[in-house]
């Protein structure tokens, strides 16, 4: 009940200020709602501080130049979590925020917060980060940042109206490996580029059902709420980890773009075979009915306006080991790896082998694949280099702490993030238009020039 | 001049036995037709003796059930090269056809010929299976079987007008570890087939133009022919040696059948660019002016009746590593390989590391590819085991022994062969459709039912 009035709530809060908007002219607004100065530290507030959440929160603890001020949860036990992990760190309580699910507009109201980090299931990022960058705050939005083109559209739109910056927290876009191969397409290694692949391929069914056979209420975690998308989207529902790194290199809203994308999607198998199959489960579950939307491998075909085609992978219902699937080809060699620096192959005596591997005409011997471990240390990206102590200590192996150090950094230094609401809103995309195209056989779908024409003129993403 | 000539006189003949048909009933046709009976020899002749020609000619030769008989090509060098091999194995000299494209039709009127293997030039494939299905003599084409739809119409509506089998000569069909893999398959070990990938990924560049920069009237073999379909044709021009074996596997026109296919090609550089750069070629040379049509990479999405997908990938004008790009996956795990038997990774120490990879849950540890070795080892198909010493002395690692042997056996024994014109049709297909799909921008393009129905009701194919 406490949510249904919330929500009711929101939505007339939501109105209003829509209504608002449309009389307050533009510039005004966005001259109004600019991020309020900060003195010394950068003031960061989380909404959303369930397991991902409080991985943010952790990182950004350490550092010495943001002060952490609120916290808005449906959970007053992760609240209370988050609150143990600043109080080690030697830091004052931040406020909470925790009567349901649109408490996190009260945070928003608060005068002393900069930038708001959102951690919550996909479908409220992007009203989330709406209402922060009308709040006058900037908005770093966990991935995917929205679930619709609407949303894709909301979050362009809220930006361009109110001028409050808007970043998209894909941590793999600052991978070591990913950085190391974007480093090699700025230099020329690959010649030019004409075709990539990348994907989310990870064996999610342990954590789609608490590695039972239960999900949604009776759940805790992801299970709570993402299994719920395999039960009713038939779409790529999660792109941006490999699709992000990608669109970096390719230039995508910076002098490229996403043209078209045709998708397909297997038969759906894997998630009731594992309920039939789990201990916990059987034939006679009552979760052994449900008819599963979400085929087992979806595979979209992305063309660029540059000419480049990119094959995007989700494979999240079958055993498999995990791989973000990257390739990246050009005229003078290509690479293949599986990003993140993934586990490697057991050869029969027990040793592991990497596959990543590179094949560069004239540097490479003819015919034959090298292994790219090489490659990945000598064109290093200096970020790493400079902030290899810091990142090793942070979440999925020091990506976490490379985003949310950018988040902190922008909001610092009063400028646009790196991956900005362009890229939050094309890369995301990718699952409404994947969706349609599954939906029509593999019919091809226009993205939306989220741009609006910018892309021609806007400069290639310096990741430094 | 001459081949003017042959060439209307050749029509003219075709069209008469076309009118032929209409009058004779299919069942008496059959009859009349069907393959002569042979003693104890199985004669052969061979339409095409260049370089793959030639090999055929090596492995047939070695054969002592089989007698060769004729050669037609239009080179009489081409001929009498053939001749040397045969000469060699102690054989009698074959029968001569070499006034021009034509003259093969002559070579078909013979009634001392049970069966007839054409390794010509991709456009030249139906028209000779045709005329050879007609002239009642096994048809065993190379690959691809067809560039239209209507050749691959042409193919289905001869064999059961007349009654006469016709074979794909897919060689990689019979490939060790792609036997492996149809063995894994049948003994369930990936359990339910979800998603499957494959594909021709060869840098052709040095074929295409004879590691100079010329190609068609001034170049010698392949060059002389197939670089025009890199001028004239954007589409998956040469798709069977991946999508074979995956076919095979997927139990296609036997139970299952390509539904629907979408396909996307890159921009056109590496051919370009080969040009320019090659010491022979240059800025002002005349081929730098060309525009080559074929996409440097083409990728087809196939949506199968059972539910499954296939990406298939044709990538042939840019410097790589060979590989066929096998990947097969099921509700249990899956296997990646690069296929037959092609190079490894090689380390920083030197040695070379298989890249073939597999994950089967509860067999192999979790999280963690294991080397596919061992399991190509233990699944190793009866077929090899059998004739591996035979095998290993003929072209292509041992594959072109078996599709030899098979198309021989099939006409010693009276029987369809293991690949027949069904398989010939859908897996030719796949060049006429892309190329639509690419045209329309990726949209889906339906696969004629080449068995009009029967695949409902077809067993699988054994190989044995």
């Amino acid at each position: 009940m406490a949510n249904k009035i919330n929500r009711r709530s929101f939505i007339k809060t939501a109105a209003i200020a829509g209504a608002g908007m449309a009389l307050i002219p533009n510039k005004a607004l966005a001259d109004k709602k600019k991020p309020s100065p900060t003195e010394t530290k950068v003031r960061i507030a989380f909404i959303g501080v369930g397991l991902r959440g409080r991985n943010h929160v952790s990182n950004i603890s350490k550092n010495p130049d943001v002060e952490i001020v609120a916290f808005a949860d449906i959970s007053a036990d992760a609240v209370a979590e988050a609150q143990k992990i600043i109080k080690a760190d030697g830091r004052a309580k931040a406020e909470e925020f925790t009567l349901g699910p649109t408490d996190y507009l009260r945070l928003l109201k608060k005068p002393n917060i900069d930038g708001v980090l959102i951690a919550t299931p996909w479908e409220w990022h992007a009203r989330m980060g709406v209402d922060t960058m009308k709040a006058g705050k900037y908005a770093g939005l966990e991935v995917s940042a929205a679930t619709t083109l609407e949303q894709c559209w909301d979050l362009v739109n809220t930006y361009e109206a109110t001028g409050v910056p808007c970043m998209i927290l894909e941590n793999v876009c600052y991978g070591r490996q990913e950085l190391a191969m974007l480093n090699m397409v700025k230099k020329g290694v690959f010649g030019e580029i004409v075709h990539a692949r990348c994907g989310y391929l990870h064996d999610l069914r342990g954590i789609k059902f608490n590695n039972g056979v239960e999900f949604g209420p009776k759940a805790s975690s992801e299970a709570q709420w993402r299994t719920n998308f395999s039960e009713k989207m038939n779409a790529d529902v999660y792109p941006t980890h490999g699709l992000g790194p990608i669109a970096v290199a390719l230039d995508i809203n910076r002098g490229n773009r996403f043209l078209s994308i045709s998708s397909v999607a297997t038969k759906a198998r894997g998630l009731h075979e594992y309920i039939v199959e789990n201990p916990q489960g059987g034939q006679n579950h009552p979760n052994a009915d449900i008819k599963w939307n979400l085929g087992d491998v979806v595979t979209s075909t992305i063309k660029t306006s540059r000419g480049e085609t990119i094959i995007v992978t989700h494979d999240t219902n079958v055993p498999r080991p995990y791989s973000l699937g990257f390739k990246l080809q050009g005229t003078n060699g290509l690479i293949e790896f599986d990003g993140l620096e993934s586990g490697g192959i057991k050869q029969e005596d027990g040793t592991i082998v990497s596959p990543d591997r590179i094949y560069i005409e004239g540097k490479t011997e003819p015919h034959e694949w090298e292994s790219a471990a090489k490659w990945f240390k000598e064109y290093d990206h200096p970020l790493w280099a400079k902030f290899e102590a810091e990142a090793k200590n942070t979440g999925h192996g020091g990506i976490d702490f490379f985003v949310d150090k950018e988040f902190v950094d922008a909001i610092k230094e009063k400028r646009e993030p790196e991956l900005d609401v362009y890229d939050a809103a094309a890369w995301s995309s990718v699952t409404p238009l994947s969706e349609m195209s599954i939906e029509e056989n593999g019919e091809p779908q226009f993205f939306p020039d989220f741009t609006r024409g910018k892309w021609m003129n806007r400069k290639p993403i310096e990741i430094n």
